[in-house]
């Protein structure tokens, strides 16, 4: 649509370099692919001690500048975890090739045979922070769907980001596909992303994952496009009909269980029938686990040493051991509270009614909707699509976890014998 | 994700209704939205001659200002035109509802039951010129695919435009939906434009469709999601393998049946084993219905009165009576032309070769290929999706003709009976 920068700056010939390895991924059959992604487990896990090692010294770093729990928590590899990221790319690796399926056939009425078929994006940019698991698992799922991947990480994990990619490289050179194929960015000056951003004819989707700061950054300067990953203001709605103890569970695997990812939870909304018995249940549990409530009026008249909310709790993702607490009237008004407050990320129902369920699905637009499950499994590889390369807040495209298939797109093949539109062209020479 | 502006001026009123009419247009069943379709098709042809009246004042003033026959073209309306256009939205009531479609459904080895089901993508902005149909179009594939939708036309075609809003608001009203789900923007300022652009919490997605300078403008100033409808540089190649007859009748209509639309041929690239069979052959035939060629030295020394193309010729979308031509050495060489100077839009291929055929398709990218069907039949309504919304450029959420079903985004159901992730969250109470 534009030409790209010329003078080739290093960003736009590194650009190049792996749009050029792009149109190689692209022409991978499936049994390569998979072969490459297995390499690329291997690779993480021959290199776990120096991977390790560089996360201790980004984990030194950051603990140097203050870094708060939850960051650090998001930053922090150790081998369980290292193992994971690999398991991760093996769980890409086993996954069906999305590249090249054909979707639908139909026959037209004049005898077209129209197919889609599904080929991959390109170039994918991947921005993100802090969690250096993205570095491999955008690879993967970018390689898995005949992409090419640019990745730009944040700088307080640099270490860890380049030991994993040097170990992803390794192993596209072992398997002879080019290494630009990822392309771990090294010049992390604001400057450098603008310019990245700009590259219309060169990156065909960027995805930032991070921060407030960073998406409203990513989305300022944009000109290729771009899926936002944006909070996870994930809610728990306690209906009059739920099981309580079994909502019990939800919020307390939703609030505790990882505190620092997107989707733990950062709401509870209960329903005052059955508030007098779950809120001191839930208060009990959650104080037990060291989580802050903050409540509304209804909720301090039952729990009377909670703090208030104030207006903005509502709303805010905490990523901290702090849960904001309603007592709604009724599923309308949750429902209500969710679409004025919520990212669209995911809501969780627990109710024992079917009715109740139906119209808290139906009445909400988040891209996942749970009933009676923990929000915490609002993960690509919970849900089925192996690892996942992050969680769609844009409607568009792709709409909550977004694993391989959603790297790729559907385009048309038709398939005739001699097909004009307009009779008057037959019979032409 | 930011703020709307605040203050209320006119435009925000009127997208605030939109989206307030869009939680009401998401809840209509398929029933309710066939039957509104089916008075929007009538009510376009009750109003029929206010809509031709207004069209012939739309032409005159075109006409004064020194029109080009391609966009007087796309302006034009007649009686057959008419009807097609309210039977291209009968065709969308005619097709499936999209919406709340159960497009997958897996359960998890730990139960969970995971579904995607089709949502609404909310607000729709649709940008475009001259074409008043594009009025009707996008309004009934929108609402079909649970939208309300914005329609911000060109100055051309604004009394054409007003009919027919006016005609499709009539059926509104008298379906009891509100009449701020067709939303026809008459201030048509630049500065209005970009003030809807940046309402990323009002517009779901925009939509433009039109001539270079509109679609680089709104990729400037959009904050919210842009699809692109960009030019259709759209090719046919002549395979060695080619029937040269069947060839030629491809050639014929994609130049020649309506040369002002995006899916008509600019570029005709011939193998050169058969260029001496074919190229005077076409010529005859396309010289007798007045359009001109501009070709390379290949060419010329085949048909020596051939005009010389200028490499801007390449990749030029003419919209007039006009065609590139260029012989290749082969295949490949096509392929590298097209991957060069083509927009990603239709490129076709003429062949008996099956082989030829499938590495022809394997190696472009573009949104539509066809082997041996013209590039005409590079519109939704001709691939099966009933009428068409445009046809996307961007390589990201639909790809080619966009249809109903373009204008929803699958979402995540998730059905559990108390799934935690973290088993130490069981038991809590």
């Amino acid at each position: 649509m534009s030409e790209p920068h010329q003078g080739g700056s290093a960003l736009v010939e590194a650009l190049r370099a792996c749009r050029a390895a792009a149109a190689g991924v692209a022409a991978l059959d499936a049994a390569r692919k998979r072969t490459l992604l297995e390499a690329m487990a291997d690779a993480i896990e021959a290199a776990a001690p120096d991977i390790l090692d560089a996360n201790a010294r980004d984990l030194a770093a950051a603990d140097a500048r203050g870094i708060g729990p939850a960051l650090r928590d998001r930053l922090r590899l150790d081998p369980d975890r290292l193992h994971g990221i690999a398991a991760g790319v093996r769980g890409v690796a086993a996954l069906p090739d999305p590249v090249g399926r054909t979707t639908r056939r139909e026959t037209r009425p004049n005898g077209l045979v129209v197919e889609r078929v599904r080929i991959p994006l390109g170039v994918v940019a991947m921005i993100y922070e802090a969690r250096p698991n993205v570095t491999a698992d955008a690879a993967a799922l970018c390689l898995q769907a005949g992409n090419a991947v640019v990745l730009r990480g944040g700088s307080e994990a640099i270490h860890s980001n380049t030991a994993i990619a040097g170990a992803l490289r390794r192993a596209l050179r072992g398997e002879g596909v080019p290494e630009a194929a990822v392309n771990l960015l090294t010049d992390l000056r604001r400057e450098a992303m603008v310019e990245l951003l700009r590259q219309n004819e060169l990156v065909d989707l960027a995805i930032p994952r991070g921060g407030e700061g960073l998406i409203r950054f990513v989305a300022e300067h944009a000109r290729v496009p771009v899926i936002r990953h944006y909070k996870g203001v994930c809610h728990l709605y306690v209906d009059r009909a739920a099981d309580l103890g079994l909502a019990l569970d939800l919020l307390v695997d939703g609030k505790t269980s990882r505190p620092g990812v997107c989707n733990a939870l950062e709401t509870l909304l209960v329903h005052a029938d059955v508030a007098d018995a779950f809120l001191p249940r839930a208060a009990a549990a959650l104080s037990a686990r060291g989580v802050e409530l903050r409540g509304d009026a209804a909720t301090r008249a039952r729990l009377p040493t909670v703090r208030p909310a104030a207006e903005e709790d509502y709303g805010a993702e905490f990523l901290d051991l702090v849960l904001a607490v309603r007592v709604v009237d009724d599923l309308d008004a949750a429902v209500a509270h969710i679409r004025r407050h919520g990212s669209d990320h995911t809501e969780v129902i627990a109710t024992t009614d079917p009715d109740a369920a139906s119209r808290f699905v139906a009445a909400l637009r988040s891209a996942v909707v749970m009933v009676n499950a923990s929000s915490r499994f609002s993960d690509g590889g919970e849900l089925g699509l192996g690892a996942e390369i992050g969680i769609s807040t844009t409607r568009l495209h792709a709409y909550g976890p977004m694993g391989a298939e959603a790297l790729t797109i559907e385009r048309f093949v038709v398939r005739g014998e001699g097909q004009v539109r307009h009779p008057a062209s037959r019979g032409a020479g």
